[in-house]
């Protein structure tokens, strides 16, 4: 498998450059790229557009469908209770992330991933190669807007 | 205060004419709506488009915004994670919702919404008068689909 979580970061970086919370995600099918995005917020001023849903939006109408079976997310944080049910309702089969958030704590990604509601259960895995890169960019980010 | 969830049903209702599951949303500030929204995922094939994601998408367009602090959701559904996800993303202050879902008791919505993570809890509110009109809908909506 490609370094994927690689591309994902260079994303992040890019949103860091665009003074946007510095996270970014790429979706994977056949082991090939089919939708990127980075964190547009502050920019667009849009509260939904999180990296994992600029992502998701681009794969649904590159794949023409809903449904985006066996696919998989890399996405340099782990995903917001809003990207989580985006990726359940998107039957996305695996996420795979950098680095937890620092500040929550709640467990909600799982319990949506893992909700039974839609009968799919999505796999989420840390990729902890990246984790140091994704977490410092992130803490860069914060410190300097205080 | 205006009758928000009969405009709510209405769109709901078109959702149904279209063929798609009959959910209808309004985003409601100082007493008037400032968006509507009826779920498109089949028509569009797009996992995102939840009627309360497209009246949130709306609502950020409008006040050129991402936060719409002082708003309120009406939604004939209780909201899906995602949806629950979003309206916390966007500091929408009130939910109030028609009819609960059927198949899912995982009480994830609540959860989500009363969730620390922001510093942003969503208050969420159940408007029986029109709970039987929407649930029956999507009744018989899935009951023609079977």
């Amino acid at each position: 498998m490609k370094d994927f979580m690689n591309e994902a970061l260079k994303f992040a970086q890019l949103a860091y450059k665009k003074n946007e919370v510095p996270i970014g995600a790429v979706i994977v099918k056949n082991d090939k790229i089919i939708a990127k995005g980075y964190n547009k917020r502050e920019k667009k001023q849009n509260a939904l557009l999180h990296a994992e849903i600029i992502a998701i939006n681009k794969a649904c109408k590159k794949l023409k469908s809903w449904r985006l079976d066996d696919c998989i997310l890399f996405v340099t944080l782990e995903p917001c209770p809003m990207c989580a049910g985006a990726i359940c309702n998107s039957r996305i089969k695996t996420v795979i992330f950098a680095c937890k958030e620092q500040t929550s704590n709640d467990g909600l990604c799982e319990l949506i991933l893992n909700s039974n509601r839609l009968n799919h259960k999505v796999n989420l895995i840390q990729d902890k190669k990246y984790e140091e890169q994704s977490s410092e960019l992130l803490k860069k980010f914060f410190k300097e807007k205080r």
